[in-house]
């Protein structure tokens, strides 16, 4: 057994009470990223989970999302898709509009990014509603790409993100 | 000499002209993202160039900087403190308004993630006019840790970065 298979990732989550906004108990990862080893961790049990899935590339949405995904698309040897708020992207995108709690959202990906016949792993550092996960896999989808998995670092299950993502695979390394 | 060594990670860097205004030409690297053999030549110089200089942690504004900054805190085996827009970090944070070209801007960091003593590597992506650096510089100056070098893939070396960042140590791996 390595020494990295003992750490226990949630030893590094903080609970921080009232952020965003009071009564949500929010989930900090920060703690993880300041401990290599757990940070290491979570990597390395993410590339192990999907390297055999044949997948094309890591998709995530700034800013958290980029924390996780590009470290794992160099784990498993393969390329990393920025999606972005709208406006950040400097080529040509697809873009989607979707429903927040109140009005609307964008993000966008570069339209040479994925394409048909690529498998994308989509990857987020918390699943709380999955409003902003639904839409990364629907950008991917519009591509005529398809998505392997939505994965996660943290879920919070109590939220019932997962439903919002069906049909799709739903993995989280740690559950709450 | 690796595979990696003969890779010229230019070759995946593309010019978009006009953005994010006309007469701009952007240097954009998610091409070099979307190559896995250039995005790993790219992390594996950085944390060669900086293995021995005694690093404590990586730090990086977000959000390019968060695709950059949190391979290298894992190449280098040291923690990963994300710089980012105010109001998105949970726990208690440190804050410093710093000018742009109309009106200023703000850049935060959690309080208990750097402090004295330490030895803090910055990076990022691009190195334009320096003002985004130079803001994560003195932010993580004010905590009492060290800056051993604000480090960068690219330098736009036109635009005179690198004077608004003395004394600091500055490092760019692609040098227009």
């Amino acid at each position: 057994m390595s020494a990295l298979a003992s750490i226990d990732p949630r030893d590094w989550i903080r609970d921080v009470p009232d952020f965003p906004k009071p009564g949500i108990l929010f989930k900090d990862i920060t703690p993880l990223l300041g401990e290599p080893k757990a940070f290491r961790a979570v990597i390395d049990r993410l590339a192990e989970q999907f390297a055999g899935r044949k997948i094309d590339a890591v998709a995530a949405a700034e800013a958290r999302g980029f924390i996780f995904g590009a470290p794992l698309a160099l784990a498993l040897g393969v390329g990393f898709v920025p999606i972005r708020k709208p406006g950040k992207l400097p080529y040509q995108t697809v873009s989607l509009e979707y429903a927040l709690e109140y009005g609307t959202d964008r993000l966008e990906m570069h339209n040479d990014a994925v394409g048909p016949g690529q498998r994308i792993l989509l990857l987020d550092d918390v699943l709380a509603t999955g409003g902003t996960m639904r839409a990364c896999r629907d950008l991917v989808q519009r591509t005529g790409a398809e998505v392997v998995a939505c994965a996660f670092v943290v879920e919070l299950s109590f939220l019932k993100g997962r439903e919002m993502l069906k049909p799709c695979e739903v993995s989280s390394l740690i559950i709450y």
